[in-house]
């Protein structure tokens, strides 16, 4: 039997090349080795963003829309909606027991998160369990890998806490799941720079992007602020142009040439600007026609989600009865 | 219509007197005048005994049993088990990203019965939300009205809170909840003296007690611990027997004689004791009689618990299915 991935992403935006850099890649090397179950994150969505609710439905479409764009397959991998399996919230209801406040608030992820969004004590009480409620989305399927970054290492710890207390109280019912942590290269920066390509900060190539838009970000990247004529030696770290290269170019060798040149002086931004260019147009390119040709039968990309729903539910449904077996709640049937 | 009630109990043991006389006899009374949802919290009760699954299983059939033998009628109220309504763990869930933790540990009931458990800091995350899951419980049903003593006012204004927060962003589908606190009498002490009957506490009466039980326990009960000889002046305030028999004996004319008698001396305890002790086998009797016949046919008792689930279910998935269109999270009808 194939290993058991779970995945997803918040439906909060659609997705962009730091998306596809850091998950969406690996989401399609990886769906004929494994059985891959693939999440619109609504219900986790609403939990910072519970006063926009639309936001969040208009974007399920997006979402799915970018997932069928870059290649995930949906007759090999499941997509489905995470608010329409009910029983997600019943098993994130059971883990809560689990779980210390304490234990909580410790998270480290949830601490900066909490920072970030300057919740202080004002967090909202979902938000504060949203580990839990992930604990509950991994281990309904017992998923046996969840790709994350490094910075949700914790949530993955959390989830094996979880499932160790579980197991020891209830019964061995679920598998303890493992991080898959992927190897370098996996974070891309915004195109000003900012180490992170997110929505919020106005820094992403978004997959959907029309072609003059993808090259009039690119023509406004973030370089070497000091290489001010062609002539000047320029700096290659930190210059956003050459660390997607450094991710995007096959040719290492010219890579390194050119890095050479720009450090001595004598190559100009517009010139290596142009090559990433044609090497981002080269991947966008398939991913936008796709994206388009998906766009035009939205009626398709709602079947494809309802499908995938009803199979997620189906398993949802399963580990539901094997949990309130187990737990001595399942009743009428033996009480 | 009828206005709905929404009411029950954590099936941790069996029901006794104080339960008869705080909740249970109001029950019967207003079962016909109102529409009456009966709760088995089996998932409340979880969140403090997440250790002990097996004696929550146990209590939903004793629980079940002393509804049915005070005489809450099931034709015209609905028993529900509330884990058999995942809706409740759904709504809770949305109902989570609009309460700050600092709203929650506010709350005096949960203050006080962190105190009582001696939980501190590792309060289980479940224990601390439980005044969100009541407001799914009684809103679900969309109750008008919640009978609670005093110390549970503040689980309803939290659910006031969360309602009002609700219809206010996603749209007026909710009717604030009114607590309905009985009057005078409404508490009965424990055997021993202590403020409350309760099973954790050892000194409660319970409605299947044996009639001998019964009378061992009044003949035992908590009286005046300086009246050592009948001729001694005896103390009333404080007094068990007389505290009971303020609640169970009709006769208030006779009864303050016997308080004047036992005053001034010359006056046993036994005495007393006999008549709370028929006065008691005349309330308990019948009550014990109907627990016994029903005893007898478990199936039955089943069979009810069953028809009460799937209407209070179908209730429960009417609600969720307006929350979620409001909620803008009623897919693939109309995405």
């Amino acid at each position: 039997m194939k290993k058991i991935i779970l995945t997803g992403d918040r439906p909060t935006g659609p997705l962009h090349l730091g998306h596809y850099i850091g998950s969406l890649r690996n989401r399609v090397a990886l769906q004929n080795e494994y059985q891959q179950f693939v999440m619109i994150a609504d219900v986790q969505a609403l939990t910072d963003n519970a006063e926009n609710p639309e936001k969040i439905r208009q974007n399920i479409l997006e979402v799915a829309l970018d997932y069928l764009a870059v290649g995930i397959d949906p007759k090999i991998s499941t997509f489905f909606i995470q608010s329409m399996l009910p029983e997600i919230a019943e098993l994130t209801m059971f883990y809560l027991n689990l779980v210390t406040i304490a234990r909580l608030e410790r998270n480290p992820t949830v601490k900066d998160e909490i920072k970030n969004k300057d919740f202080a004590r004002n967090i909202p009480a979902g938000f504060l369990m949203y580990p839990v409620s992930q604990a509950a989305d991994i281990t309904i399927f017992n998923a046996n890998l969840v790709p994350v970054g490094h910075d949700q290492l914790p949530m993955i710890e959390q989830t094996v806490e979880i499932v160790r207390k579980f197991n020891l109280l209830y019964g061995e019912i679920f598998i303890e799941p493992q991080a898959l942590v992927p190897k370098e290269g996996g974070r891309l920066p915004g195109v000003d720079g900012k180490a992170k390509m997110s929505k919020s900060l106005g820094n992403a190539i978004y997959l959907g992007d029309a072609a003059d838009v993808v090259t009039k970000k690119i023509m406004n990247m973030f370089t070497d602020p000091n290489h001010l004529r062609i002539s000047d030696p320029g700096t290659v770290e930190g210059n956003v142009v050459f660390t997607y290269l450094d991710i995007f170019d096959p040719n290492k060798e010219e890579l390194e040439e050119l890095k050479a040149h720009y450090r001595r002086g004598g190559l100009g931004d517009v010139t290596i600007k142009r090559r990433l260019n044609d090497l981002l147009q080269a991947v966008l390119q398939p991913i936008r026609t796709q994206r388009e040709m998906y766009a035009n039968d939205k009626e398709a990309v709602l079947a494809i989600l309802e499908d995938g729903t009803k199979a997620a539910r189906e398993v949802a449904v399963a580990t539901m009865r094997k949990v309130k077996k187990v737990m001595r709640i399942d009743y009428f049937a033996s009480l």
